[in-house]
């Protein structure tokens, strides 16, 4: 299917351009350390999903002005801030195989610079002529971004439920990305309802790709997913294939999993209990349907470039391997 | 002089009760974590000076509504916020005499909790009437925290001129007070002349504010600032005890100083060196010029009792010993 995303960043090249420029102003400061880290922090980024979700919803409602590339880098700002976050959380020493900021620079450095990008996120959602409905949700979701990680750290010591596992991954993940179609749409006066229809068309892509991201990391090689594999593991993070396992294993193969799980989580031991009850193929079928939820939003809205790349990016999104 | 700030608390004890009121409303999450923590955060809190300023300058101008307490929330979390991933930068363990949120949970709920309360200053400020001034001084200010850290960190190896350490100052601690007086200005409505020598206030205030912590750190005891003392010598800040030392030692006290700095940092040996070019009367005496100069702020103000108020926590602020 080629690299879908790249089709559609290729589609989207003037607004992910302007996009860029708002970023660029943003590490404009006085302070050198801030222009050093910020450039960094800019130059390592990933596949822009968050920006190119919400211009396409922007797009599907045929939105002409400029606010939809500030709201679009506002919520990339919250994005790259949260991930600068959690990598102090976990220690974590690269990101897409490069040096995470806080194994470069320190945690300090990160902490702040995150803090930094967090500021501008509010201070050009504000800058934008629907400036309070934009601002109020992005502040929902920064909160619930940071309820679902402490909601995670809270069990950290218990076996997750599925239940628990979708919480997280809501929380941390897939808010955003519901609030980036949302706002797209907000942008663009959509009506109430279809506002929702794209809302709910970023969470379940959300849960689709956080789904798929939890099973890369236990499927796909180092150099794929740019950090070592099975680190989720060695973290102490329950993801979808654990608690299948969890859920449909043998007595016997649950206690040795808990057991497992408890004294120095193995993944030479872990992974073949995950194997064997077919975790894996369970996750990413879980994906899929979240996915192909995604898609019965949009069934709807008459077929157009933005709603079709929408549909292609739920497909690209669970295909993935890195 | 009794102490000054409790006083002005119990005349703003309504405003106070109401501040406590919001906080409260803030940590109610489906999330026990982020109760249980934002509850430790909010029962160790400090003097409330933050609060106390914006409320005063709001009643200065015979602000009525009730904008002025959300707004001094909002200016008291982001205060808060900042001390948690402050406490993590510098692995703080005790904060008032007790275990930091870092020291008790560890860093990642520390940071977490921090952002949680960020986003809901937000929020907050959001709902006020004058809501795009409000949140765009927060989000500039909050910004400037950032970077007045940053600059010290990029600094870290350097030995600080004064300039180095004003710019530092007023960005970790004088803006945001100069923006809590500026915003009950503004909230009140009173004329742009006026909010300007609020914010002038406010800016002086915490330049002596933090002068005197600073200086504090070298002269109180444990138990009086409830932290260890020499801290900041230990962790490499140069405050202007130190700096005023630098300018004026010898040549070879100079060499000297420069040499402990740069090696062990022993405070036994940097804190006579200290004394003996009496910094740390120079750093109390540069404290109450910049208090002098706040109050000068207020001169044309006719007396009322809020005015007297900001007056008399001027003198407070540079008389303190914690």
């Amino acid at each position: 299917m080629g690299n879908v995303i790249e089709e559609v960043a290729v589609s989207l090249a003037d607004e992910l351009a302007k996009v860029d420029e708002h970023l660029q102003e943003i590490i404009q400061s006085d302070t050198l350390l801030v222009r050093e880290v910020g450039e960094y922090v800019l130059s390592t980024r990933g596949k822009r999903l968050r920006p190119i979700l919400s211009i396409l919803a922007a797009k599907v409602f045929k939105y002409c002005g400029d606010d939809h590339t500030k709201v679009a880098t506002a919520l990339e700002l919250v994005h790259c801030a949260t991930l600068l976050h959690d990598d102090v959380i976990d220690k974590a020493p690269l990101r897409r195989g490069l040096p995470t900021v806080n194994a470069r620079w320190g945690d300090d450095v990160a902490i702040l610079i995150a803090d930094y990008l967090f500021s501008h996120a509010f201070s050009l959602a504000l800058s934008t002529s629907m400036s309070p409905k934009v601002l109020s949700l992005i502040c929902q979701v920064t909160a619930r971004m940071c309820e679902g990680e402490m909601f995670q750290i809270e069990k950290r010591d218990a076996m997750l439920t599925r239940d628990d596992y979708l919480r997280i991954v809501r929380g941390k993940t897939a808010y955003l990305f519901s609030a980036c179609t949302a706002l797209g749409a907000i942008l663009a006066r959509a009506p109430e309802q279809q506002v929702m229809l794209l809302s709910a068309y970023g969470l379940n892509f959300g849960i689709a790709f956080q789904i798929t991201d939890d099973t890369l990391d236990l499927i796909a090689s180092d150099d794929e997913i740019g950090k070592p594999h099975w680190a989720d593991i060695r973290n102490g993070k329950q993801t979808l294939p654990v608690i299948h396992t969890f859920e449909s294993a043998s007595d016997t193969d649950r206690q040795k999993l808990v057991e497992c799980w408890n004294n120095g989580r193995n993944p030479e031991e872990i992974v073949p209990l995950i194997e064997k009850y077919g975790g894996i193929e369970h996750a990413l079928a879980e994906a899929r349907r979240y996915a192909t939820t995604a898609k019965e939003q949009l069934a709807d809205f008459p077929t157009s470039p933005p709603v079709n790349m929408l549909r292609n990016l739920a497909d690209f999104v669970v295909q993935r391997r890195h």
